[in-house]
Order: structure tokens, then C-alpha cells, then sequence
């Protein structure tokens, strides 16, 4: 454990919830106001630590995106390299991460500033891509993403000091409440579950098929759950879910015959930059959870900084 | 295959889809019109294949069943019987078949004219149980129950000749879009999924906890959802859900912390006696699929038996 690990994580025998210690919204609070996020949204951010934009992306747009999502797919059939994860129980793909750095319309994507100058005005700051991945959660097969914060991996295995990063996930098909949509437990953002055990070394090769190593107890979960309840984001293709980075989410199994896709991206404050994992082992590679300061590849993702 | 297999399945291999050759509705329609159920809801029910009753059961019963429900859940932790069913990756109990032979409450369910006039109206006929199961479900860790229409398998397995059975699922949990409620394809009972494979002996003890055999395949479904879209069966505890025998269902796993408990039974058709299994392999042991015309105990559910 680092001296200044202000959320410390699979070090116990025990599970504990630990209040959070920074803020939901960053920076100064005037300049916050000048928008373009509405004081109500903000509002809505700050309590529930989500917030879904309905229709933010045309049909087109759309379109453009699944097309290069269904090329993508066919691409990597194949392919075994690290960034391609599979479903646990099959070889169809579950994840492919960092397309943004390879496709020109992804890394169009995570510089638009619709979504960048809604990110920085959350953050309060430059912000930079954390990670890129594209979620296929194919028909018929996808399996469940068990609950998890995503800061509590970020911080433990990426080593992300503080709160201060949003994830977005654009969703690409209708999410139904029978395709396996995003659950997340509103106020969840609030605490901090301390999980059990030890992170094993490379950890990531096997919890982005299944997690089991940084999974929240039953009995964290259900107290979340008693206070929070469970938000089901339901909602039309071209729909933007913006999250708080410790908002406790997961989804079921898609059994229906419909897919849910979803392009997933994180923008991380520069103010918040990467320590070394707090796990005490060494970072993951790259695609997982970058740039980290001691990666040559981190400075790419500097000139999608964007000012406040 | 027997002479007069109306709905052939697991001996081709190409799934088929054939036409039901059944009504839904049966017996004649004047002494169907004397009620309980309204035009409106029979219509309902023929058009759909399933209905649901908000509130059919008091508060005070549905505590008593959840009390039974626990009971037999701490009853029967180590009790490995055949008809205690276990889920597929833990030892968790996912079912219990038969209880309403062995617990009062259960047996005077099963009774209960507020159900068996119902079910008579539907079915045109006397009726007679011929499943009965108590499904868990519990938070965290139920799995799904893959799509399968329940007649396939009593036509398969048991030896139910044609489709006049219809399935009750009491909810004794609140079901919420994400504690993994039952789904269903609207007016998928209209058509028979002919499913590929054959049946491997003993099959039953290995389906319960997780079923492989009897799945219809993807474009069949695909077929009926694009026709008939997805129900989900969302209500608050101590509703009433009937559906056809032939009506496609599934449902998907449950990570929320909120169980998701119910009784299922099944009344067949006293004009439906079962014959011989159509896989032509042995008739399943008496609790899943009964009473059998070979079966001893098939006489002790004719006292359920109630007259339209």
C-alpha cells in the first residue's frame, strides 16, 4: 500500500465502505455554471452520479459507428492480441479495446467536443482518454458484467489516485430492459467499497472476460442497493450515458436475440494523473488503463486534451 | 417417433418451425363464456398466450408462502434428493419440484378454485397437476433459463401429447426489470420450434440445472421475436402469471441483491393424458413430469381434478 492511498482496496480480510473524500464536480463552481451542462443536469449528476443524454448522436452517426463496430468485429475473428477479449464461455468477441487509436471516426469521437466540453466542465479541467474500448454483448450469449466501480480496478491495478475520471458509453443498439442493459445504483458515487483479496499478477488477462478479483461483497451491494435502489438505462441507439467513475454498475446476461452494443471511453482529469498501481504490482499494459506517465505511448493521448 | 407425433422435435437435424395444430382456447365457447375470465381476457390470453393477474393473492398470503418457501429452503440444504434442484455453478437450491405433495399450503394452492376454475375455462376441461416447482432464484448468482417453450419438453420427455396444458408462476418477490423476471414472446405459442439433437438418457438431471438440449436455435427465435417482440413479466409480489404450455420464455440471470422467488405449476388437461415419451426413451421419474398413466401415484392428483 502507497503512503497516500486514500481508497485502499484488496488489502483486508474484511469488506468496508468508505466515504468518498473528493468531490462529484470539480473546478470552480462560477466557472461550472457557464455550461453547457444545465445546473439541473449538474444537479442530477452530483446526487445520482450518472446522467443519460437521450438521442445525443444522430442516425447517422449511428450508422457510421456500428458499420465500423460490425468491420471490427469481422476484422479480429482472429486476431489474438491482447486487446481482443472474449466471452468467457466462447471465442465470440466481448471487447475490443483502444480502436480509438486505430480508427479514424473513434478517435474523431473522443475529441468531439459535444462530449469533451461536457466532460472537462465535470472535471473541472483537461481531460484525457483513460481507455477506449467497444462492448459487443452479442444476442443470445453475452454473459453478465458483474457489479463493480470501475475507480476501485482504476485505482488498484492502473493506479489512479482520486475521483475524478467519467466514463461514457454511447449506446450503439436500443437497450431494452431484456437485452442486458447497464444497471447502475444511484448514490452509489458517494462510497467507496473496500473489496477483499489480493490482485493476482496479471489480473487483467482473465477479469475483462469475468471478474472475480475486485468484486463488491453481497452485503456492500445490498446496503448501496437499500439506499440507491437500481437505475436501468433504457434507452434508443445514439443515447449517451455519461457515469461517475466509482458509480456502482454492472449488467446481466443478454439472452434475447438482440445485441447491446456500446462504445465505453473514460476521460480522466490531468490533474488526477496515474500513480503507480496501488496493488503494488506493475501497471497493466497499455490498452487496458493508459496513458500511465511512465508509458511512452502517454503523450498521443495528450492532444485530446481540451480546455475548459 | 411415434405414429401420431403431432409436434416432432430433437429427431431432425434442421430446427423446423411448424404451425400449432391446437387451439389455445378449448372446449366449446358457450360454456367458456360463463367466466371467470372476461371475453376481453381470454382474447388476451388466445392473441398473446399468456396473461397476468396484478394482486391476485393477499399480502397475508404471500407471506405465508415466503415463510413455506423458507422453510424448505433451510429444510432441504443438504438434502439431495433428486427433486431438489441445485444451480449449475454453485450448490445453491435453483429449485424444488413436489413440495405440493408434502406441504398443506402447497397442496391447498393447487386446489384453490380462484386458479382451477381459471385454468378449467382455458382448458375446456377437468385438470389435473402435472408439475409443480418452487423457483429460488436468488440475488447475486441465479442463472438464466435459456428460451424454451415447456411443451417441447413434457411432448419430448414426458409424453404429453398435444398442447392443453397451461403454466401458473406466482410471484412472491416483487419482479423488477432487473432482478431477472420471466420474459416472453408474445404469440409465440402459435408456432412449434422443432428443436435439433436427440435426448440423452437421464437428461432431466442435467436440464434442470442447466438446460442444453431442447433449445431452439437462434434464427427460430430471432423469427418469433421480430414477430412478436419481448414481454417482460415486471410485477409486485403475490401476482398471478398463466401462460400457454407452447409460449416461448426464458429469463436472464439475476445480479441484483433481490431474489427472485416464485411457485410454478402446471395443470394439463384431463383429456391430454400423457402417453409415452416421444423421444421413445423412458417417461422422467414421477416429479417433473407427472402423473404418468404407468406411474403408481398418478392417481393421488386426480382429486385435484375440478369440473369446469
Amino acid at each position: 500500500m502507497q503512503m497516500n492511498d486514500w481508497y485502499p482496496s484488496r488489502v483486508d480480510h474484511q469488506p468496508r465502505i468508505l466515504k468518498r473524500k473528493d468531490p462529484v464536480l470539480h473546478g470552480d463552481e462560477q466557472s461550472r455554471n457557464k455550461g453547457p451542462f444545465t445546473p439541473e443536469q449538474l444537479d442530477f449528476f452530483d446526487k445520482n452520479g450518472f446522467l443519460l443524454l437521450e438521442n445525443f448522436f444522430s442516425a447517422e452517426e449511428v450508422e457510421g459507428m456500428k458499420k465500423d463496430l460490425d468491420r471490427l468485429w469481422k476484422e479480429n475473428r482472429f486476431n489474438d492480441s491482447p486487446e481482443i477479449i472474449r466471452e468467457p464461455d466462447s471465442e465470440a468477441i466481448r471487447s475490443i479495446f483502444d480502436a480509438h487509436r486505430k480508427n479514424e471516426r473513434f478517435n474523431r469521437l473522443v475529441r468531439d467536443s459535444r462530449i469533451t466540453d461536457r466532460i472537462a466542465q465535470l472535471l473541472g479541467s483537461d481531460v484525457y482518454v483513460h481507455q477506449f474500448r467497444i462492448n459487443y454483448k452479442p444476442g443470445f450469449t453475452g454473459k453478465e458484467f458483474q457489479w463493480h466501480s470501475d475507480f476501485e480496478t482504476w485505482h488498484v491495478e492502473d493506479g489512479m489516485p482520486r475521483m475524478r475520471a467519467v466514463s461514457c458509453s454511447i449506446l450503439l443498439t436500443d437497450n431494452h430492459s431484456y437485452n442486458g442493459p447497464l444497471m447502475l445504483i444511484p448514490g452509489s458515487h458517494r462510497h467507496f467499497v473496500s473489496c477483499i483479496g489480493e490482485t493476482p499478477d496479471n489480473h487483467f488477462k482473465h477479469s475483462l472476460r469475468k471478474q472475480e478479483v475486485g468484486v463488491p461483497d453481497p452485503d456492500s451491494l445490498t446496503w448501496l442497493y437499500k439506499r440507491g435502489g437500481i437505475y436501468t438505462a433504457t434507452g434508443s441507439a445514439g443515447s449517451l450515458l455519461l457515469f461517475e467513475c466509482n458509480t456502482m454498475h454492472g449488467s446481466a446476461g443478454n439472452i434475447s436475440p438482440l445485441p447491446r452494443s456500446n462504445v465505453f471511453f473514460v476521460f480522466n482529469s490531468v490533474e488526477n494523473a496515474l500513480e503507480k498501481p496501488f496493488s503494488g504490482q506493475s501497471p497493466r499494459p497499455d490498452f487496458p488503463g493508459q496513458p500511465h506517465a511512465a508509458n511512452p505511448r502517454a503523450g498521443q493521448d495528450k492532444l485530446i486534451r481540451t480546455k475548459v
